[in-house]
């Protein structure tokens, strides 16, 4: 069987990603991983899980087992159209989705045609990318954090804007270029993809901005938001979620129907039992408190470590990541291989980027181990070193 | 915000299925309901779950919750593989999927291009034809319970066969027929999906044939066999699997990965500790008995009360459903219509067909409660009567 010619024109535009040749070692015990962007595995909630499933089929029994509708179970959508408190979202406005990745491919799916263009930040989330290139769309890199240009020349058809510490720099738009997004796409009613699935692990008692569609002030504007439980409760669950305008959840509804026809009832459940039980407001505290003593620990490592190789580094108040430039004539796929080898796991930063980036690498400090960060970075230092000569 | 104009040209190929409209009444308390393909609520494993849980926490912990790699948990992919045991499938030629929906899309999404060819069964799973019409996808239905026509004309690009206890009709293909699929796909190197969400639930003592991917004697030919634990388990965890060709494998891994970047961890590990117990060996056989139990009773129903209005129906061995053919100038739509004024829930079978069909009902007997069968049938008849007038 030939299968390579039966593969359709989308499939070919299918890129593995360079980044996965590095992620399939992260689980190797042999090595200090600062690559995937996972949770701390000892801030799992594991044993609130096993209380929230009891609570769950108790309460529920066969139903969070069952079949459920498209849009999700009513309880879920309700407690994240109250998440929104100030600008009347209400469950109709809320679909839940298998993680936001899911979320990503449906606003992809239902609004992309082949050519069409998306504004984007550059770097940004390298899954966003990849996966709307198997719908034909180009990208239009804008410039520093801003997914636009300062006089975009191309109209885009979709701006995608990750407004808090995206992956992979760990930046944030400040309030005056949340405006300057929001206002291009309101004047031009153009569709703005906010996602923010680090939002609330904020370090440094840097206060939480608005998001955009709370900004809007109107669900049914032309802001698509989407959000994530995997970074602040679990991944494993995949549950994630869009809010927007109700006759665009109807069509990303339709389209999630035969995607996987609703997301899990039981994961639906359970998180509903989670939330219920305030786990929210008593984990963020310690969330917050570990992982910036993570990112303490990356940069100081970084600071005092790092005499050349690399020109600088993101500082990030929030989220996992650290983007490190290294010196123009370095490779960060090179570096990245050259680092495994010595017992480190990183990730170039090229594919995260439409343009340039080739001479990044991305950090990510919340999975690995407190004692091993300053090695890791000691030995990343040596493989650049080891790679410049 | 005109989201109309916003649209993909995807986006206006997803049709709103009548099926839906129908559908939503199901968990209304003053009806009966002979509508969704749902499992016995009665017999959906709680107790079960709830162990299964506690042990996949226990053995597993934070790794239940956490990030998986998109091909699915290892575990669960060698406890997949060992379901074939004669033709050497390894867990490398299993992809865990969120349900067999999900593995309907990837599917499609792989292999058809805009124009491509699918032969079908008519009628044949209603959601399979629904998603593959948003790749563009055309239909070439087949002769009675075949997807070839005798002589077909056009070669397919794919052909698409449920030899299982087919939704919507409960019909199953017999040895030869299974045989004449499996030599025009491996004659003519044309993949050959096989859908087998039913397999397992088989009433009446009929022995279980060999699946079409075991006939063919290799997993490394045209078949691809996709599978559930939605009818035999619980559809609530939405896991499912595809086993195929490992470079389609590969390739449906890499379409996933944009899609959900993978299944839900902790949902997979419950299902593995499910497995371990031994529930498919001790659930399956009260399953069959039940259902069995239901399936007649909803046709000795049929039996007794059907005077005038239906001119046949079909008396399936195993799965959920039984296709009731209306008398030639009764539309399916409009006497599900009139049904559900009367109280009682069916689906018109037109969306199941590619060609003809309108003047058709599928009736799942697999969720009514035992009691409401009778009833049920006698509010249906009651609006073909009063349809016919």
């Amino acid at each position: 069987m030939n299968w390579e010619n039966r593969f359709s024109e989308r499939t070919r535009l299918m890129q593995q990603s360079t980044v996965r040749e590095f992620l399939k070692h992260a689980t190797r015990q042999d090595i200090i991983s600062f690559a995937g962007g996972l949770p701390d595995p000892e801030l799992l909630p594991v044993k609130e899980t096993r209380e929230a499933v009891d609570r769950a089929l108790t309460s529920n029994g066969a139903r969070a087992l069952q079949y459920g509708v498209t849009e999700g179970v009513g309880e879920l959508r309700e407690l994240i159209a109250a998440r929104f408190p100030h600008i009347g979202v209400t469950p109709e406005s809320v679909l839940i989705t298998t993680g936001s990745q899911q979320a990503l491919d449906l606003v992809g799916r239902v609004l992309l045609n082949e050519g069409d263009k998306v504004a984007v930040q550059n770097p940004t989330y390298l899954a966003a990318l990849s996966g709307w290139r198997t719908y034909g769309a180009a990208f239009l890199p804008g410039e520093s954090r801003l997914p636009l240009a300062p006089e975009p020349k191309a109209v885009p058809n979709l701006i995608y804007c990750i407004p808090n510490f995206i992956n992979p720099t760990g930046e944030s738009l400040d309030e005056n270029e949340r405006n300057l997004v929001l206002d291009y796409s309101l004047n031009h009613s153009i569709p703005l993809l906010e996602d923010d699935p680090y939002g609330d692990l904020r370090y440094d008692n840097t206060p939480k901005p608005r998001s955009m569609i709370e900004m809007a002030g109107d669900p049914e504007g032309p802001v698509i938001h989407i959000g994530t439980f995997s970074k602040v409760l679990a991944p494993g669950f995949r549950v994630g979620w869009i809010v927007a305008a109700r006759e665009l959840i109807a069509k990303l509804a339709l389209a999630k129907q035969t995607l996987d026809l609703h997301t899990s009832t039981f994961a639906q459940y359970v998180v509903v039992e989670l939330l219920k039980g305030g786990i929210i407001d008593n984990s963020l505290p310690p969330l917050q408190a570990s992982y910036c003593q993570k990112r303490d620990l990356l940069l100081e490592a970084l600071n005092n470590q790092f005499i050349t190789g690399a020109t600088m580094w993101t500082r990030p108040h929030g989220g996992f990541f650290v983007l490190l430039s290294l010196e123009a004539d370095l490779d960060g796929t090179l570096v990245a291989r050259a680092a495994l080898e010595n017992g480190v796991l990183v990730v170039p930063g090229a594919d995260f980027h439409v343009r340039g980036g080739s001479n990044s690498l991305r950090l990510s400090f919340s999975n690995a181990p407190r004692l091993q960060i300053a090695d890791g970075v000691a030995r990343l230092h040596e493989a650049i070193m080891s790679a410049h000569i």
